[in-house]
């Protein structure tokens, strides 16, 4: 799905930021609050270990999720929303909620 | 770029609703009121006639976009939002202008 005349309008680059198969879904299950790498894991079925570090790690180059390392016996990390992340499901929630409600059939199978 | 997940949540439908090159521009460029179809025509510069159509008719199809035929000499055809199609707008507008002040620079360029 190709959005280049919208760069200037900004469409294109925040469907870049979202875009691939798991990064809306990882943003939604963030909404919330934080949550630790295992239970993200837990909450996106299919998505192997490799691939959701990877996604986490691009999402935080992006300045969309914020990793905290607990110093805890054991050590574990967490991952969280920055405002601007909390900012991006709000208006990506909205887009869903109008395919839920509007969007034809035909749209509706991948 | 695939959102597969995300069908059931309507992230997904709603993409292919607004998908390709075009049509967020026509649904932006609809969304202060109806336009004659050569005016569209001039509001996005590189479309051709028959693209143009074929968008509209399927922005119709989806029930984002309504024609009306205006039994003028000449005759002349105007396109509008519907309500769903102005929802539509304001959904795509939130994430076009977070791209806009949160995308990274990478996500900037097609």
């Amino acid at each position: 799905m190709k959005f280049p005349l919208s760069d200037s309008c900004g469409l294109g680059p925040a469907l870049r930021v979202i875009g691939g198969r798991w990064k809306s879904v990882l943003i939604w299950e963030l909404h919330e609050g934080p949550v630790r790498f295992g239970e993200l894991r837990r909450r996106a079925p299919g998505i192997s270990e490799k691939v959701l570090m990877q996604q986490l790690r691009e999402l935080e180059a992006d300045g969309v999720v914020s990793r905290h390392v607990v110093r805890e016996k054991p050590l574990w990390v967490e991952y969280e929303l920055t405002p601007a992340g909390q900012k991006l499901n709000d208006a990506v929630h909205t887009l869903a909620l109008w395919g839920q409600e509007h969007a034809p059939s035909h749209a509706r199978t991948g």
